[in-house]
């Protein structure tokens, strides 16, 4: 998707400044519960876009604390809006890149780590670039407790397949594999944006989850 | 399928009898390699068909032993025909029923189990007679040697993400995992008679292999 800077974003997101960390994030490692200020799971979503899916979870899952990770600011404010109209507590928005997910978590962490929709990348040259990738499997690793999982979805077969591979070879269990989420037996989704229109539009969505 | 009985099919099966076994097949459990007379590996396919995919690749690896399994005699000789028009001396036809392998072969006799195109089973009723279903599973275990393999096929997408479910929860490592055979890197694809049909009608082709 072309990105689209959209004026005034920078400072609307900097304006929820309860919700938003943006300059600093490394000075939360190893504190994001002193922050939430209990000691409750922490779920995160690399890659939040608007937001619909990990705001809907957060209202629906009080005693969870989620972060929301978004690198693109004009997509992450509306993302804040959602929460803020909500009055949710047990959220945090980071407008922040994943590539340095070992700086602002410590090791074991993170309960669970959702990505929705990312990227393909499909040149085969920019395999690395997906977040999917064994050397971003291997960073999801060192942040998850010994408990933790990734939830995975996407409406991209290559991408899926590129995943399932990635997540098999590098010793994951897989489990919940979903090859039409439409007609699948897994009745607790939670639809984001894009998953909502691709659905109506009759598209294939992929899904399954990994535990190490 | 219907089955569909051929005249005389039980008569030609039987008259190929240095290829093919029918009865007392429970007297050659342990005993494969003596009847082939070397050590090679045995591979198995469990419900061979018209025996394309075995026999061609009977015809590629002449140190390979292969034993090709059918329970439906009017479509086995076919397969049995095809050896014996190339002399293969590498293959045996079992006349016999998936369910009773473990009866016909003893634990670890085998190198790696095909199973390819199996009937989908689709009603949740069926789901054991599913050739990929915990129970079968745990029967190719027990007949594979430590660094056996399974490796699936299928047309069918229901039945791909209910084998990909089972095989994972069993506690196989997945691996080579194709969502579109016909676009994938994998090029050592052998195809069976209905591979080359669907194919051609642009049908999507499911693979996968599995390790314990």
């Amino acid at each position: 998707m072309r990105r689209r800077k959209v004026k005034g974003a920078d400072e609307k997101l900097l304006s929820y400044k309860d919700y938003v960390i943006k300059e600093n994030i490394e000075e939360m490692k190893g504190k994001w519960s002193v922050h939430f200020e209990n000691n409750n799971p922490i779920h995160v979503e690399f890659g939040t876009g608007r937001g619909k899916f990990i705001t809907t979870l957060a209202k629906q899952n009080p005693n969870i604390n989620y972060i929301a990770m978004e690198i693109k600011e004009e997509v992450l404010v509306k993302a804040v809006e959602k929460a803020d109209e909500n009055n949710l507590d047990n959220i945090l928005f980071v407008w922040g890149n994943v590539n340095n997910i070992l700086d602002y978590f410590d090791e074991k962490e993170i309960d669970r780590v959702y990505v929705n929709f990312c990227d393909p990348w499909p040149k085969t040259r920019w395999a690395k670039r997906r977040l999917t990738h064994t050397n971003f499997l291997n960073k999801y690793d060192k942040i998850l407790n010994a408990d933790g999982e990734i939830h995975f979805k996407t409406d991209n077969e290559k991408l899926f397949e590129f995943t399932l591979n990635e997540i098999a070879s590098d010793g994951w269990a897989l489990k919940n594999i979903s090859l039409n989420l439409a007609e699948s037996d897994y009745n607790e989704n939670v639809t984001t944006e894009y998953e909502d229109k691709f659905m109506s539009q009759g598209m294939k969505i992929y899904r399954c989850e990994a535990k190490k």
